[in-house]
């Protein structure tokens, strides 16, 4: 029996999608081979390798001077490698809404001058901070927020306005959640394994006029963009299942109405949680109400043992992965695209018996 | 019906493996998950992760002074990690015996002294060179081999007395083949995608000695082995996916005896395909017969024509992936573990009736 599992990521992949690439596993169409077997040279990987960047370019309607990408590494690896290939004045300018942002921002320290713009750590990460446009840069490489903030449950609502510094934003946590208007950014980068697939990929989106030629620097190859966009992400061997895997889902959501429909499944089962949370008198949420995200729900009783033992008993009924984050404790339940809204309503349901049991004790 | 795959890399999974997966890609034992869906700070996973590390260790009779680190970005990323960690004093010594262990060797020139001891380029790779240990570098923080050449179908059987010298293998094609005295390097890499599991993550062995903390330095987070040793390789989110798959194959390799029942297996195989090869009139086998590969195995008629037609050909006959390497051309056979000693015996069989119709023409 499947649980139903609210990770933060990896993350529940639609069970569709699995049963597809179980049926799948041992032959590939009439390859006669596993995906994970292909050569990535070959004609049979290579259209599962484009139907990949294809069906993301349409789902997100991407614009065409902007080119889909391919590393490995993570998010961790792109808060390394945006700063190595964008700073080129050596100056950008940072929003720390929680511990990615921050991670972000310290890499970018190493390699140019980053400037903190504001930062919501006063109240432990829980709001978005209003910006004043006046105060950024305008001589800056670029503009870096972290858009959903996975571990404190925020989300950035309204974009800074950053003019014509490229803004880059970290989508990891939000990215096929709903439509966005990709001409809006510079860059765009997201680890896989929350809305899109498994681990071990990340897709970065990039505007073609940001791609600089470092051929000529010590900058290492791997970590070069220019590298990536040259081979159409075939430089070397890229995490190829991976790939496949983004594949599927794409089509899944595709096949499900798009990122419109993906906004309208979203929106109804937070509404279902947060509703919940609020009419409760034991759970509540932290974040100011207009910054709340979609994808990450936090939540405490404000007793630690009360807390773990919710998280227990969750899991006891099958409702497992409920634990904040190991650096904040509480409660999270992410509710990623494929996260089915019955699962919501279980969790919801759990948490009102829950409640009825605490209170009567 | 699944063809007889003979790709460098990605390449052919044991069947029993693929099977495993597929029957768990839904929920794998109890945990009503896909391991794709794990938490990589689960309990779940974790045992996965630790599995894969000791069955390893146990399969490879790894000594306790090295480390096992995954990480991602394939070979590739070696190419510029070994140098950006191991050049303390500045310098290092190479023997270039194909494209990647010469792209090994151009890389690390980024970032220190790289000297070249030998290099077998004057015959197109088609042999190991001898080497004069007097010749090498005392003060070199490191030396490195390629140990086989995936392309050129080279192996080096004897390894390069390097003395105090911590010796470095890119083991990519050859890793899990055979036994190995892992006490003789001081570090091995090796992408799974050809003997030990999909694409998407790199094995990196390495004395404990060697790992230095580069915190202080500009060298990107990332790509620093103290990081992944830290954390057990749970900085950030690792391929999990192509972990557990590693782990499959592990699983698999131990249940057949080991090493050494490989190392058996292997030389049954390549001894076949090498006897059929020198007893052709029509196909020959470029490489010096002491230095060849037991992994690929390159072949050409010295007609491209007939090479087409070969490979098209084997092709149409369930025989996949023959075509050699794009930079040279002619054929190779690629004969990893996963491949039966069936297929092999395939493939000759094809080769004898195409060399009758060939003479008969």
């Amino acid at each position: 029996m499947r649980v139903y599992n609210f990770s933060a990521g990896p993350a529940v992949l639609p069970e569709e999608v699995l049963k597809k690439a179980a049926s799948e596993l041992l032959t590939y169409g009439n390859s006669g081979q596993s995906v994970m077997e292909m050569s990535h040279r070959s004609k049979e990987y290579e259209a599962v390798h484009n139907e990949c960047i294809d069906l993301l370019r349409e789902v997100m309607a991407i614009p065409a001077n902007y080119k889909i990408l391919f590393i490995q590494g993570g998010a961790h690896m792109q808060f390394e490698m945006v700063p190595l290939n964008l700073m080129q004045k050596g100056t950008a300018d940072f929003v720390v809404t929680g511990q990615w942002a921050g991670k972000a921002f310290s890499e970018a320290k190493k390699y140019g001058e980053a400037n903190l713009i504001a930062s919501s750590k006063d109240k432990t990460f829980s709001y978005i901070p209003e910006l004043d446009s006046s105060t950024f840069n305008k001589n800056a490489d670029y503009f870096h927020i972290c858009e959903n903030n996975t571990i404190f449950g925020t989300k950035f609502w309204k974009l800074p306005e950053t003019g014509s510094v490229p803004l880059v934003s970290d989508m990891s946590s939000c990215i096929l959640s709903e439509p966005v208007d990709v001409s809006k950014y510079g860059l765009i980068y997201a680890c896989a394994q929350k809305n899109m697939g498994p681990s071990g990929v990340t897709i970065v989106i990039i505007r073609e006029d940001l791609i600089r030629d470092l051929s000529e620097t010590k900058t290492p190859t791997m970590l070069q963009y220019k590298i990536y966009d040259d081979n159409n992400s075939l430089y070397n061997t890229p995490p190829t299942y991976s790939i496949y895997m983004c594949k599927l889902v794409l089509e899944w959501i595709k096949e499900k109405g798009g990122l419109s429909a993906m906004k309208t499944h979203n929106e109804k089962k937070a509404a279902i949680l947060y509703d919940a949370i609020d009419s409760s008198k034991i759970f509540s949420n932290p974040v100011v109400k207009k910054d709340r995200s979609l994808m990450n729900v936090t939540f405490v009783t404000g007793n630690e043992e009360l807390d773990k033992k919710f998280i227990a008993g969750a899991k006891a009924a099958g409702l497992v992965n409920l634990g904040g984050h190991r650096s904040v404790g509480g409660m999270r339940a992410s509710i990623y695209n494929a996260m089915p809204a019955e699962g919501v309503q279980a969790l919801v349901d759990f948490m009102k018996k829950f409640e009825e049991n605490a209170t009567l004790q």
